[in-house]
């Protein structure tokens, strides 16, 4: 047996639905919320595809989680609308509202829809490129669950690592994407200077009195993460800055709750989200767009790098990279990860797709 | 004489009136771009304010800038419109989108303007407070006419220090305002450590090689600065993706001109901006965001400090604690300073007005 399995992204995605469906969720939801994960695992955005599973697992047992909920437009306004989530997994009314924001684009040139009472959403770059695919520049931000980023001069956390994703269609290139947490580093960088004995260096984490932690096993049982930048001198304040604005538009702006104040008694997390979309041809004639962010991209990766051997790439190289080699080869999954989706199959009674795959 | 003039604001803005109109600038673009100016040196964004008069007069000399523009609305589909900047200084059509993008998110709940065949346009901080102080979310960004910031893995600048402003109104508090360069720091700390004699820490600028550049007065000189964040290892990606960001916000959109494929024989600088305005009352009920954003900002102030002498700020606090003190004192400005604008206002043929203070 491999220690690596590489799972085609259409028996993954079946995989996904078939636990998402025993777990009691909808064919159309199941179907919405699989997609995501395989796009992210395809993009090689690990840390939000398939490896969420057991975690989600978590929290469908916390019993703060409606499995199928009702998911419905609760206001509309214009170019706006609020979607609520119901309080299921965020991926179908992220979906939803970013069809919506495409739509009020279509008409008004723009559109923004936020979602409230939803939960975690996967990985934002993927509701950018939703936009992107169809020829709108698609704007991506999720509150978090729970708190991790400490503010400037803090020492607890106020924030999650609030993601911020951008997309815009090219016409010759792929899409244009930016797909970043407001944090540093991501938790996962944490896990593998754990994994390989490695000190964490200054600015990625702090302890628990505001000061650099270099111990990667206690960063990862703290989870105090700094901002983007690290420390002021570097520029922390900025990270701050951003993860606080993507607060006000996915937790204020659509009326959900906001973590670090969240009572613990709490029947449901209320997670935020905010989807907008920009229609190019509003802006200029038709391909100009495209066209112009051709000639951009093209001049990003022809800028003279510092080293020959490593050429710079244009936002979003690395992930359509990534997808065309997964879409090949199939998707790496670990077999300790295999193993955890196969119990949580079978505990939930969902078949198990990967025994053959070897 | 005293080496810094305390300045009050209305003063200020009359000099910087006297000399704009003096430049041929009719009596309400003169009257925006003082205006921008002073509410920028109001907010203690000094590099931004009257010290922005020496290389004013530059682009006025470089004859790459029309003094007395004319300013028209080029599109208008919706939600959204593009402004023509009409190749003058880039306040006054900038506060134009803004109020444009205001009263659109008044009809529609969001508005989107953008700017092209414009210039430098200032602090971005002080658009989004002008949708602010209206009651809506505003959000500005810029491209600028020369690059500076590095990509990753880079040794040649693709963007320039690419500006993200967001600001949002709230009841008991001070609007939230976010106001950063997508650059690691601002130019003006470089010109600090040069005359303080310090040498730069890693991830502040690069040589030409794309290495790190400690050397104050040649960083000075090339003006290769990282993104935000820095070193890869710091997250200079995201920076990088961020200002990228911003450029095709900006440039593309609008229709304006990438500096970095900009021909050197063109006749003007031709920058783009983009301004956006989002009604809080098209997604909440009247004066629920103000009291979600209260509790927030509220909430990251009483965040436990790492040291007790130096407290978190929540976002927009150091401006608006500058605003309050310089409104009252006066807005300082170095004697140094104060004759390079005397200069300048006596060869334009404005007059003197900080002749009285001392």
């Amino acid at each position: 047996m491999s220690a690596v399995l590489k799972v085609p992204a259409k028996i993954l995605k079946s995989q996904l639905h078939a636990i998402f469906e025993a777990w009691g969720m909808s064919a159309d939801q199941a179907d919405m919320t699989a997609e995501t994960l395989t796009r992210a695992d395809l993009l090689g955005i690990d840390s939000h595809g398939i490896t969420l599973i057991p975690f989600y697992a978590d929290l469908i047992a916390s019993g703060r989680l409606t499995p199928r909920p009702e998911i419905r437009i609760a206001r509309s306004f214009g170019a706006t609308a609020v979607i609520d989530g119901g309080g299921g997994f965020g991926e179908a009314p992220a979906v939803r509202a970013m069809e919506l924001a495409i739509e009020k684009a279509q008409s008004f040139g723009i559109g923004a829809v936020g979602v409230r009472n939803s939960n975690h959403y996967g990985a934002a770059g993927v509701y950018a490129l939703q936009a992107a695919a169809k020829g709108f520049i698609g704007l991506s931000m999720t509150a978090v669950y729970a708190p991790s980023i400490v503010p400037t001069f803090g020492r607890e956390p106020r924030m999650g690592t609030n993601p911020i994703a951008l997309a815009a269609p090219a016409r010759r290139n792929r899409p244009f994407l930016l797909d970043m947490a407001t944090s540093t580093i991501a938790i996962g960088k944490l896990k593998l200077a754990f994994r390989e004995g490695r000190t964490l260096p200054e600015g990625w984490a702090l302890d628990r009195e505001g000061r650099p932690q270099h111990d990667p096993e206690q960063a990862l049982a703290d989870r105090l993460m700094t901002p983007l930048g690290g420390s002021r001198e570097m520029g922390g304040h900025k990270g701050y800055g951003l993860a606080a604005m993507v607060e006000v538009l996915c937790t204020m702006l659509s009326g959900a709750t906001y973590a670090a104040l969240r009572p613990a008694e709490a029947s449901a997390y209320d997670v935020g989200h905010f989807q907008l979309a920009i229609h190019p041809e509003a802006f200029r004639e038709k391909g100009e767009f495209e066209e112009d962010l051709d000639a951009f991209l093209d001049c990003l990766r022809a800028t003279r790098p510092a080293d020959v051997a490593q050429p710079v790439l244009a936002p979003g190289d690395p992930e359509h990279l990534a997808c065309e080699k997964r879409s090949r080869e199939g998707i790496p999954v670990p077999r300790s990860l295999a193993d955890q989706v196969e119990a949580i199959a079978r505990k939930s009674g969902a078949q198990y797709f990967f025994g053959d795959i070897d």
